[in-house]
């Protein structure tokens, strides 16, 4: 494997720029908020230095970077509470969101365009079609409760997304439709995911500052017998979800 | 399931935004550069107006939120190019840096700090340990050739950790290192993922503009036999990895 050991010894800086320490403090308390640690409000600065071994400025720089995310508040009579929940998205499992967040509350969906485009080549061919052919488009502003969540694109191949289209697409997943109108249970997806920053527009909609970073999903999905019937591009707000997950050694 | 057929047919506005026809186009466009299709540049306004069956003003648009991204650039003269590479990493494996970008170039690390820190209780927890215990903490900066492509933030158990910062941490994978030294595969990982913005100081230390999105994952990993030994916190560019992998349908 190419592994030999180092002439030097490791690095060891006896004292790190106080930036440094505040990420690897802010790294761990994120994670702890995420986890509901915190959810009667932060301990005090004092508190958070004694548990994390690092001087009340670099804790105090720390609570800056996630006041900057806008995961906290810091009021000076109030303390520091957190300012948003995060909800968790499996990714293992090709599960819609309603069923996803069955658990936090109602998912709800505005549609905003619910039409019969011709495919563009590159749709097109993921979904198996000739290109120009017509493709059934779906898009939808994701709610739980009253909170936007995510903006799905989602194109269909003609036969189901016919069908599909023919139901409530405001309380239903596409995916149970799918599954409903196809006789056929889903069998896998390939999922692409990335972080953006959101352009003007898709801020606007998703109701995040301009810029905010967004988690941005391109996900098609097969039926059971393999074919690709739903390609879809989507935005979460990065404010609010989570992806989580296994990972396993392959054999190498 | 619940579903039942709508009293109202299917959304189907005449006339849509100008804006969300645009993010309709960059969604399909930015996965065809990613895919390599537009090695050579892309094509013409009027091209991809015909292609994507839009005006060319919402072509024009498009291409400004790609453009906006940093994804591509644009010149009167030279027409429209691919800015920037993407890479894709793996989210179905446990797999390191170097060995997932094998056919890239050479991942190289910039070790920023190797310490011995007493583990605050959240990490403490997360690896088994008692609360205070010292851990092993590794700060890299990751390369891909000249291109930071990640800062990661590594917690190792202590037996396990002071042999691996024994071995040269500049050109190793610390997963490959685990495994000599621990005499055992890995075995699995739980994995957070979420889109954040980057505070002013990762953003330097990435060499991307303060406030771009990065991919931020919180990884758990543990040996064959099921000991959790690494907790790493990594920090990944928006703007050049591209997580991918399968899902699959879960029984419900």
């Amino acid at each position: 494997m190419g592994v030999s050991q180092p002439d030097t010894p490791a690095v060891s800086p006896i004292r790190r720029p106080r930036a440094d320490q505040a990420r690897q403090v802010a790294d761990v308390l994120r994670h702890q908020i995420y986890e509901g640690a915190y959810e009667q409000g932060l301990p005090s600065e004092t508190e958070l230095a004694a548990e994390f071994f690092v001087s009340r400025n670099t804790v105090r720089e720390a609570l800056a970077v996630l006041k900057h995310e806008g995961l906290i508040e810091r009021g000076t009579k109030v303390g520091t509470h957190v300012a948003v929940r995060k909800f968790d998205h499996g990714l293992d499992a090709l599960v819609g969101l309603k069923e996803t967040f069955k658990d936090y509350g109602e998912v709800h969906n505005e549609v905003r365009a619910a039409l019969r485009p011709a495919a563009p080549p590159a749709v097109a061919r993921k979904l198996g079609l000739e290109p120009g052919a017509e493709v059934v488009f779906v898009e939808r502003l994701r709610y739980l409760g009253d909170l936007p969540l995510s903006l799905d694109l989602t194109y269909l191949v003609p036969d189901i997304g016919e069908q599909v289209i023919g139901y409530d697409l405001e309380t239903n997943d596409i995916f149970t439709l799918i599954e409903r109108v196809s006789g056929q249970r889903l069998g896998g997806a390939t999922l692409a995911l990335e972080a953006v920053s959101a352009d003007p527009h898709s801020a606007a909609t998703l109701q995040v500052p301009n810029g905010s970073a967004l988690l941005m999903a391109e996900r098609l999905t097969s039926l059971d017998d393999g074919r690709p019937v739903d390609l879809e591009y989507i935005r979460m707000r990065g404010d609010r979800i989570t992806m989580r997950g296994n990972l396993f050694r392959r054999d190498t």
